[in-house]
């Protein structure tokens, strides 16, 4: 692809996976974004540091054939304690986004949305993008309301877009420490030999799927050029946290001490999506198994943790 | 009734119908808005001017049973102007007023939203409740992004809501001067004897209801106990522009002269509802026909036009 692409949120846990990915495979590949979370990992990568609501955007934007927009301020558990904070930070600040877009020319936006959250409990498991919308928490509204406005800024505006609503990611460059990652936060435990919190009887459900996987579904979107614009990226697989807990032990040789804390109102039971539109459309699949990625994700973990130390 | 009731932005057309309606038959009405559109119909009434984000709403929001939330600051056709704008002011200050109502302990929010814009072009005529919400305007987006919060305020908070999607309103204290109403536009261009400008060739499709009804919907919503907490309010019959024009012609003995304009992206073809649900539900029904609604609605607009006149 000889065409100029930029990463909004880049310096993330997703964000660094498909800087890394797409670096060197597109004519111009543009990073930005708040904060690097890993920087050693970002050498010779093209990078601007700034807020999506700031000045320096502007510039990223402007020539792009192609923005991936994953920036965001907030997680599922954060977004509800002020949630006109969040969507003032996150819905707000993607429009004023979009306008800008429109202006410099964009041609396309590929935003990514929460598989887990925009659905809420919902009756038809796994779940395919045509039911129903109904989240239970401003995480999801927020993300909803997004995909919407892309919708009008595409038929008012010309502004086209492609959303993916990716289930639960894990893999490396995910970090236990923003209360997000479930599979991260069970290998931290083991890894430190600290002792897990878990929220409920750890019977909630969620569609793990590793990182490479919705990075190729990211890249397919660029360049996809048929009707449908909002895709499922899951593995159409659920596991329970308890699940997670044992497969890290036996991949490890640990036993976790677990605690056991009060369910939260923001978890729907169980989040499996039904991904085969995107099988059909974008020709993608989810291409690795929960135990490879999770072997993987560990591998990284560990040698992460000993250069931490190394550091030390 | 003998509960504590506020109405949010009563001084439009809606508001000051449900307000005349309301007084006296419920414990305390509290009236609220930027501005009283008709003066002269509020005396007596219990009245504090403000901003939905502003302190003055407050006092009026502490120790209400329901709050009736009609305050909007746009319309369909001004909404997308600047959609960021549009956002703040109708989405994130009623995130605000929700957090007080939580704060203040308000046992219920009724809000109103737009049968005519949240579902966006869709198959399905008359379009029930379950049809996919794919709006096509900001206005649309922004009503449905407050819908989806106020079931997340509820899921947390325990805020309880009913929302109207109501479709094109119209009667008195409908005015033609904020680009909305087709029925006053085309009433004013009578009485004045002054060209209607058409968008597109006059065949859009709105499913009118006359204003008493959506009152009445709307006062059936405030002791409702049932499950179901949206409803859309409609007539289920379609009139196009060129209908609409017949008869107030018909109505009024006078021929109109149009000015047809290009069509505007903002106008889905066809807006019919089916309201069987809250009919169903809430024991409501389209009780005024369009020919008696219109007939009322003329007496008013030559009764208002006699008075302005006497008064100059």
């Amino acid at each position: 692809m000889s065409s100029t692409v930029a990463i909004l949120g880049a310096g993330g846990f997703l964000g660094t996976n498909l800087a890394l990915r797409l670096a060197g495979t597109v004519g111009e590949l543009r990073c930005f974004g708040r904060r690097q979370a890993f920087p050693t990992a970002w050498q010779g990568l093209n990078w601007t540091r700034g807020e999506v609501s700031g000045a320096e955007v502007r510039q990223v934007l402007a020539g792009c054939d192609t923005v991936i927009h994953l920036a965001s301020t907030s997680t599922p558990a954060t977004a509800d304690r002020r949630i006109a904070d969040d969507a003032q930070s996150n819905v707000i600040d993607t429009l004023e986004l979009l306008d800008q877009c429109v202006e410099l020319g964009v041609g396309r936006i590929v935003f990514i949305s929460s598989g887990g959250t925009v659905y809420g409990p919902c009756d038809q498991i796994p779940t395919p993008e045509s039911t129903p919308t109904n989240p239970i928490t401003a995480y999801g509204v927020a993300k909803l309301a997004i995909e919407k406005y892309l919708a009008v800024y595409r038929h008012q505006h010309g502004l086209d877009y492609r959303i993916l609503r990716v289930a639960n990611p894990f893999g490396p460059y995910q970090t236990a420490y923003k209360g997000q990652g479930v599979i991260a936060a069970v290998m931290a435990s083991a890894l430190h030999d600290t002792s897990l919190q878990i929220w409920g009887d750890g019977g909630v459900v969620r569609d793990y799927v590793y990182v490479n996987d919705v990075v190729e579904a990211i890249i397919k979107t660029i360049g996809h050029t048929g009707d449908s614009r909002v895709f499922n990226i899951g593995s159409g697989i659920g596991h329970d946290v308890l699940q997670v807990v044992r497969a890290v032990e036996k991949l490890s040789g640990k036993t976790l001490q677990l605690e056991f804390r009060p369910a939260r109102p923001v978890d729907v039971p169980v989040s499996i999506l039904d991904s085969s539109l995107a099988t059909r459309e974008l020709g993608w699949r989810c291409a690795t198994s929960f135990e490879a990625g999770l072997t993987i994700t560990l591998e990284w973990a560990r040698a992460f943790e000993a250069k931490q130390a190394c550091q030390l």
